[in-house]
């Protein structure tokens, strides 16, 4: 492995930053678990298009401020939503007999 | 859209987790961005195997110890890393005639 001090404290900053946003992924994915038991209790549909399209727009504005690609942003959304609804075809395999 | 009052404050705490998740990759970028221009500096290879496996390894234990799959954090990685390379190719190109 490469070593050079300002490269050691440049990569640890990169594992510090690393250890906090897998800590608010798993946040993120305990609320959107519980959005998908809340929506299986009031009957409504697992996707809400009209709030995918106003978190896309959300998110594109926020990276163009943070100076990162909008587009970037959008994958990255679009592979978190995957792995969200990977965890609510999850839930609906532990209870065949409810609808999502 | 739904409209739902818990539904709504699950979805105002995925909006803030999200903005706290853009801030900190945009950090994690800038980072990465110092270490493109050091290693430049330096003379280092842009790429060390060694540490991306020590990096894949940290990021799956992780994954595991706040309940996420390790899959989810390893291709997560590659997909940022994805977007670092990208970052790196622009820099290539603004200085066509230094090596990276």
């Amino acid at each position: 492995m490469q070593t050079d001090p300002q490269l050691d404290r440049l990569r640890g900053s990169i594992d510090n930053l690393d250890t906090a946003i897998i800590s608010l992924l798993a946040e993120r994915f305990k609320i959107t678990q519980q959005i998908g038991l809340l929506k299986r209790e009031r009957g409504l549909a697992p996707a809400d298009p009209e709030r995918e399209v106003e978190q896309i727009g959300r998110l594109r504005q926020l990276a163009i401020q943070s100076n990162l690609d909008p587009e970037f942003a959008e994958k990255l959304l679009n592979f978190i939503v995957a792995e969200v609804v990977r965890h609510h075809e999850a839930i609906v395999r532990e209870a065949p007999d409810t609808t999502l």
